[in-house]
């Protein structure tokens, strides 16, 4: 389960080893999530010619998104919570589910195994671009952020009604898959438009490894917001009970 | 578990503050369900020249359909049992899972979530068409109408299997799965038919948005009549105890 | 949890109550399961002018019978054990999970329903042809009947381990996820060469409807010497203590 | 659960009935997982004239490999813990979950199955090849063993969170098909460029039936290399107790 009980309110918390694994859980849970999702779209490019998507290669996008966010929030857990997503952990805050200093350092953990599953691909590959995240033809600045927006609202909202709620019973033993699934239902939308990261640590990586930053501010701001906007609803409207904060992570 | 106790008797219960959460979280599962659904198929309109169905585009519909059900059901699952669809609702209803008056709330609030996803869809892609639901070439009316209501008769079969019976045991757990897996099946088969709606508030969305009403009815009858027929059969022959109305939701 | 507590020993167990509700549970569930599995057939061919199949047809085919044997097994787990298939009951007869009495109740219904099904597919496609099994070019008798042989060992090994075995533990929530899913696994390698049916009751009915009765017989030997074998197998070394017959389903 | 309690410290174990049986349960699951994995290969070859991968081929290979592998961890999982793949049993053995003659008996009776898989699949496809796995073309064999060695790392790190540590809790429910996922997550990246084997099982037995050994090594040391950090980094920094070998298996 996800986000469980890691809200830790110690002044030690940054050198405390609890932190530390949950970091380097984040580390290596975002590294197979973004290696696995960037790959595929490497893939892609080097499959087809043209390299123009088709509705091929967005399930493709969609099922290696979806199994490996599944996978990654599965295998992170019970050490961290499972986030892998700096929107995540910005609603978990929001919420009042985690604590400054530890988002922080949860942050930190995922850009760098996004930008080290990066640099990876880039080796295996034999030098191939990694692809950053842009607006299809068509789409405007406003129109793109409203759709990160709306669908990081739709992961976040996940992440809490099956993860976090402490009345989920039952749900958090499918609470992964969920996590997982309705990131990859949503590639099956905004994949065409925006790329539909709903994530700053999956657009990080490889905008820094191309150096593409080119927009780049919208897979921040809208993923925010969106996840901060889920976080504060369901907590505020769902979760009734005073939110003790718990003493210890794990 | 979807639909778990959710049999309120009250007289007060339009404006009982469960009543109104129950709403809200149907209203905020429909939004997400027919944002990532209807998208998806937006998606395939841009990425293809001539509009063509292809066997590509279905599975990537069956996908985004599967995946944002089973996650719409969860993340409402524990608050107005995740309906996300008046023929659900009415099953409920016929089977005597859910009074008239909560059953209206539910019903108003998934059309509206399917409106909201529709007019943001509109939004975020830049003015593209929302397509509503129609018959393909060569399927009659009464053709239509029968595949509605075959297909919408296995969702909400599945729906009392798996969520409502009381003797459900372990099944409780994957539930949310079925429900969504089983639209993702029939769409492989009906999408290509009748566009396999089997839920009013996916097809009323689209109609509004579009203003596209011709042979709308059939996506209210089918699904109606299917789920009517899975309430009464399923509650009449496997649900052998007294029903007791419960007294309160959540 | 499926064939949980489904061997009767009583003689009149052909007229009782739990036997009728088990064979119209088996009944439905093959409806449920055929419509959307054949149906992905038909759409397939409705979608494409050759009809020549292609991986994105084989991975829709896949999907189809995958979600829908999940959904179908889950439907009636309670209730009959979801077996949805004759090489499934017969497995569980050759093992000593159920009595021949209430197995012929289960094939006649699973046959039934298959039938009813392709009616229905008729019908709400105006007329379509339902597609009997047949072999590809190039797949003589003994190759399709071994093959099937194989992928359904493989089948009823699977319900066997998750679902039979009293030791299955947690295996048995996610149990009919496994069964649909091995049947996904296996038509994406045998779709292109026997169909790969693994399911006397899926090959009976569109035969039936077409009346295309060639090599129809490789689709009842294969699947029941298959589902012999893994029964007999799973029975005899990995279910070591005595097995009772329990007085009652359900 | 797989690998629940493996680790049997005596001598008499290589003639134990557990560990025979155990064997035979390996045996079994890697052969339904090849058989299916290399055989949607082998219909790929079959549908397409050309023989170039394309996104729909590598759809279908990583639902074939990701289903199959889901069901062949299930239907082992209470016997011998589910490993199907000697980089698992060698990432088990390095953080001392399994004795060496245990592993040396799992790892034979997987190259076994494997084998068995492919001389089946040679004969239901009427003499078709069995694919070997290769490099594509611009890819080196330094690119390919990092490739081999991210993706195993991942999959063996999945194995040891999800279902050997202790502290599994409710993830263990879910443990197999996050096993398959990651899998079938893998192969939409890296099967476009090393195959994506992640398991020298997979590659052994096409290697030996279609006698292509080039660079076969690549799928031995690449696995062994990513499984076997996989299992150190695991086991030291997030399984912190004494680690007890257990007396006795299944």
């Amino acid at each position: 389960m996800p986000i469980r009980a890691i809200a830790v309110g110690r002044h030690d918390e940054l050198t405390h080893p609890d932190t530390l694994k949950a970091g380097l859980a984040e580390f290596i849970s975002t590294l197979i999530f973004v290696f696995a999702g960037s790959g595929s779209g490497m893939a892609f490019s080097k499959l087809t010619t043209d390299g123009a998507t088709t509705p091929a290669g967005l399930v493709a996008a969609s099922l290696a998104h979806a199994f490996a966010l599944f996978v990654a929030v599965s295998i992170a857990a019970n050490i961290s919570g499972g986030h892998v997503n700096p929107a995540v952990t910005f609603g978990a805050f929001v919420g009042g589910n985690i604590t400054l200093l530890r988002g922080i350092v949860y942050v930190i953990a995922q850009l760098l195994g996004s930008t080290v599953a990066c640099l990876l691909l880039k080796f295996v590959t034999n030098n191939m671009a990694v692809g950053a995240f842009s607006l299809s033809a068509g789409v405007g600045v406003t129109n793109a952020l409203v759709f990160e927006i709306v669908m990081t609202f739709g992961l976040v909202y996940t992440v809490y009604a099956t993860a976090v709620d402490p009345k989920k019973g039952d749900l958090g033993t499918i609470a992964p898959i969920a996590i997982g699934f309705i990131v990859g239902a949503n590639i099956l939308a905004g994949g065409a438009f925006t790329g539909a990261s709903m994530n700053p640590a999956v657009s990080f990586g490889p905008a820094l490894v191309s150096w593409t930053w080119a927009n780049h501010w919208i897979y921040w701001v809208g993923p925010l917001v969106g996840g901060g906007i889920a976080g504060l609803i369901y907590e505020l409207l769902f979760i009734n009970q005073t939110h003790d904060h718990l003493p210890s992570s794990a």
